[in-house]
């Protein structure tokens, strides 16, 4: 345990587009403090030697410096900029990562970690390698073929992922090294291309993704409700 | 047009365990009107003739009655009594259908429903027979095997399902003449059973299923936001 590096690459990938603002989500407020900030307090107060590293897109590099500076002086945070997709913007940051350990990969539109989320993340990939928060889904689920056709699946086998996504770093390095395919949607899938198993562990249905300005709302009742 | 009949039978089936209260979630109060009254005004307002049915369980018949009566004084509902499964529920209220014509059913934990939905649905039934709303998912999906293995899901064949799932009588009246089984999870997969194709038409994000406090202040603003 004293030995171990870890490492949190925080993803700010999103440009907002879909919130009807010009504010990148991971940068609007949220109780008084933007997005982006939440989740590094969070890795933070977890562990007090971690290694922090935010990618931001290049246009956003100078504003997430302003504002980690501004809300989170404290703490030390390494900022890389990300690439044209979500794997290249995550090669970028884990280029920042040297040393073994574990390394948390987390979308900053993620605001509402919980220490027991990262605890288990933890935990699990310190055990299995890998542990890939997920979440059981209330809704009827169907799959739609090339035909049109639609499958019911059974929603109890579903199970809709979250981040932070977290691994040892020999497992998540040297997957890295390979070359980009479109079926890398998520650093799961890019683990599971070098063969190696993914360990699902229990993520939070509070742990939503802020990606309309409704969720923004429902984010601070949902912080508020906690306090 | 002038000789079909349209029925909504709304299922107000849930205990509202999850809600942390005792008050059944389609009773809760939202923009100071229970839940359920909701979904009965938005049928009535896409079709003046329309036959609503609310399906309730045994015990909220009672309250079931008296808050339309205060409500929604004006609206001719017919109240059934509900059974032990979702399947037995919706067969009792179809049993308060006679006539041809096109059925919705709905769920009364979900009060965000818009004329736009109902439209796509009443539509998609009249041409096709069968009208299930159903919306996209933003986050990554997983399906866990029996080994408990995990397979990604291509996210944009992926589906969640919503209501009104919407029918034509000659096909929803059969299907559920059938033998109730477990794999009877909504009424589609009732319809599927007897060989029918289903239609997915174009849900609305905003049509959520009240299942947790927060989705109450959710629904509360979303509802705020579009007037």
């Amino acid at each position: 345990m004293n030995n171990i590096k870890i490492y949190a690459v925080i993803v700010a990938g999103g440009k907002g587009t879909r919130m009807g603002n010009k504010i990148p989500k991971q940068f609007l407020h949220l109780m008084g403090m933007p997005v982006l900030c939440h989740s590094v307090l969070a890795f933070k107060h977890a562990f007090k030697q971690i290694n922090i590293i935010v990618v931001a897109p290049k246009d956003d590099v100078d504003s997430a410096e302003t504002i980690l500076k501004s809300y989170v002086p404290k703490i030390n945070v390494t900022i890389v900029t990300g690439g044209d997709t979500r794997f290249q913007s995550v090669k970028n940051g884990l280029n920042a990562v040297n040393g073994n350990g574990i390394v948390f990969i987390h979308d900053a539109a993620r605001p509402l970690l919980s220490q027991e989320v990262i605890q288990r993340c933890f935990e699990g990939a310190m055990e299995n390698g890998t542990a890939i928060p997920a979440v059981s889904v209330v809704d009827s689920i169907r799959m739609v073929d090339d035909n049109g056709n639609t499958l019911p699946l059974n929603r109890d086998k579903v199970k809709i992922i979250q981040t932070p996504q977290t691994f040892r770093t020999e497992i998540i390095l040297p997957a890295f090294k390979q070359e980009y395919n479109s079926g890398f949607t998520d650093e799961a899938t890019v683990v599971e291309a070098m063969g190696t198993k993914v360990q699902l562990v229990e993520g939070d249905i509070d742990n939503i993704k802020i990606t309309n300005p409704a969720d923004l709302i429902l984010a601070d009742i949902i912080l508020k409700s906690s306090m």
